[in-house]
């Protein structure tokens, strides 16, 4: 934490304007519901005007349609959330773990470490893995042979990057032949991978993570995967594998991506969406099937399995009308 | 293992009722299928009744109205699925680690552990976590710095409790900002943690497991949730950030939940289940879609694309006999 | 990596027929995009008769079909992919960690290890394991005692053999009581296990993985199910408790197969599909929901939530037809 920063300080570091008392000292962050006495907080919704009336924080973070809304020291921006974030790294670090090799990390002799990496205890780094400078591998992350990282990358606990992939092909028994995994798998700058999420590397040619990727914990990519610069997956997302995504892109939570698919740019996948194929064009895609009561989602979904027999039925029963009266008949 | 113990001083520590010989000696629990001579198995329902005839179990744990399905020596109880779990805590412990740290664990120094703490191989505890008495750490258990457990508190291998929560912001150029995370994870007492889930620290404020809380593994947690007391989750689960879940509410495996919901206590989410709102009702709540043979999936799946247009479609006919015979026209 | 090898040498191996120079020296496998001189690429669908026409590999599998879609060296097989498989494997070592076990890993001095086993960095073996001559475990795996894995085992890293499974008794205050957990988790010969997946020791009896089975990474299989052999299961699939799984079957990535069920030989589920009840006959079943832009998403989807009443209403449309009609009506 870098001490106390006056709200005159924070805005000629970060850009915004003032409204109240610059000299209000600020230490730390929080929310609008904790936030103690010098700590700044962000009102990024007109849904929270309510909590805004109750906060202890010190100063608040908001936007100029709300500038009105609190007699509080504030900061008024464009973007009070990115706003926030920026103010957040101030007075907190990006990770909690000093440069250098933990003494109970196994890292191989040809392994290349730029300046000030941090790999934490019980890491597992193979060999001749390159690691760029400013990354941090957290408590027992394993990269396998041959894989490189970027610049500032964060790989949480339990990431697996450069398993084999799942590559096999089936023997005239009905018996599975292994397919040696030869690839590698390729990090770029300021990517980073949630806890226990996989990344498998490339059959024969490498998968690819490309600068400012964000994954999420225990994410699946696949084998040969592309993921696109500065796209981010929520948690349980799975990628498998030959797919190749576009950059920009986002995805909630346990999206499924089927293999050999191509995704372009500046697509959104809902969570929990399956994608079963390409995406050509940009724009928000969502295949949720709804939850009901029990007894409704019963008696909805057993109409599924009859749903052609449905579409057929009506089609029937169209096509009976226009015989009777066909100037009636519009269809849709 | 507790040595043998009879029927009759079974039931003087449990309660219940025996049948047959109190004196039959029970030294171990076993399946109906595979239980072998000197343990004692359950029938929790009436369909396992033709393996109730073949078991070579010594006695039985039945209910009253199952209590003439078997000449076996007998225990005759309320629940006995419930009255089994008991049993076998007589003759198994709940953990199978010694307690102590583990040599190739490494805690940190200002680490907190109370009595009787086991902390199994390759285990890594951050800097100011607290642990209470009696808990169990299997290997390989990250818990990050400030996080809490509380007392007899189980973490299968694997598990991580407090990596960054997913927490960006995006800026004008489409770049993610992150926001540190600054919380922490609070974990109550009798909690126990399934093999490789994992569980986030707050962005602000904490993440809360509270007591009694039973994870599954491969369950993912967010920042900022909080699940209430003796809720269930079974495998794969997965909450979204800032959800906020009832006290004794059970999900079944790989049930997805949204972020910044809200679900009352008492709910019960089936399996496979996406919660995409809050939940205000107690009740089961389903919306598994349906699986067919591929060829029935295709053709009726090709429909749900155009169910708003179908709708249409039969409304048009209804205004149409509406038209032409409004007397009969009966609109459920 | 074994040398070069002549085409020649390699239809000696592996049977098939050379087209062109049977002298031509073969080094390396490669992708049809990235081969370089020395490399063998394959050709297993016409759909990429494209990229061989642009590849710089010294030679191509394919099949007598497409025998003259190339004039490179070409050995001509009844299978390409799998043929590819093998000739990969005269290139590449099936495992890249050398037999041993690594300085950091805990292996129980009660653990019985055949010849040439591989433990990696960080591994964890508990007492009483088994582990067959040829198994190879990567960084970081767990086996928790008792288990039993068979010959050439290949478990990568984070995996997760014989943590407790996920049972529970509810007590009459809606509290969990723990049941102990106390089978093991059994494996069989040439069993691959991806990265993170965790297999869960049995209640009472053990789980099974028979021979020839092959697990991606991040799969869930609950306790006491038994997968037949040679079964595959992609990444993030999911197997609740006590189901029963026949032998030859595929499991798509992130397919879920709910608890109790029975699925027999020869069966092969999509990716993203909810098994709900068993399966008696072979053959493919299927159970995505469909994604659309998320408008029209938005739009069909509200009516899944009507389908029962719909359905009503089209019996009503159909009944009021046949009432005032019925020599026209036709119901399929």
């Amino acid at each position: 934490m870098a001490g106390a920063l006056t709200l005159g300080e924070i805005v000629s570091r970060l850009g915004g304007r003032v409204a109240g008392d610059p000299g209000t000292p600020i230490r730390q962050v929080g929310s609008l519901e904790n936030a103690a006495d010098g700590a700044i907080t962000f009102l990024s919704s007109p849904r929270h005007r309510d909590k805004l009336a109750a906060t202890r924080a010190s100063a608040v973070i908001l936007a100029k349609d709300a500038e009105a809304s609190t007699s509080l020291p504030r900061i008024v921006c464009a973007s009070p959330y990115l706003y926030f974030a920026r103010v957040s790294q101030l007075f907190n670090p990006l990770t909690s773990q000093a440069p250098g090799i933990h003494p109970s990390a196994t890292v191989s002799a040809s392994a290349r470490l730029g300046k000030d990496v941090s790999i934490g205890a019980g890491c597992v780094v193979g060999d001749g893995v390159t690691i760029g400078a400013g990354s941090c591998l957290y408590p027992r992350v394993v990269v396998y042979g041959g894989c490189t990282l970027g610049e500032r990358v964060i790989l949480h606990a339990g990431a697996v990057i450069g398993a084999d992939g799942f590559g096999l092909a089936q023997d005239d028994a009905g018996g599975w032949v292994k397919i040696p995994q030869i690839g590698t798998v390729r990090i770029g700058d300021d990517v980073e991978v949630g806890a226990n999420t996989t990344i498998d590397r490339g059959a024969l040619d490498d998968t690819v993570i490309e600068q400012g990727v964000k994954l999420d914990n225990q994410i699946q990519i696949g084998h040969n995967c592309r993921i696109g610069a500065h796209t981010a997956m929520a948690g349980c997302a799975a990628v498998a594998g030959s797919t190749h995504i576009g950059r920009h892109c986002t995805f909630g939570g346990a999206a499924m991506i089927l293999g050999h698919l191509t995704i372009v740019d500046h697509v959104n996948v809902s969570a929990c969406t399956v994608i079963s194929r390409s995406i050509r064009k940009p724009g928000t895609y969502t295949g949720i099937y709804p939850f009901d009561d029990n007894a409704s989602w019963a008696k909805n979904t057993a109409q599924v399995r009859h749903l052609a027999q449905l579409a057929e039925r009506v089609r029937a029963l169209e096509k009976h009308g226009r015989a009777r009266a066909p100037a009636k008949e519009k269809k849709k």
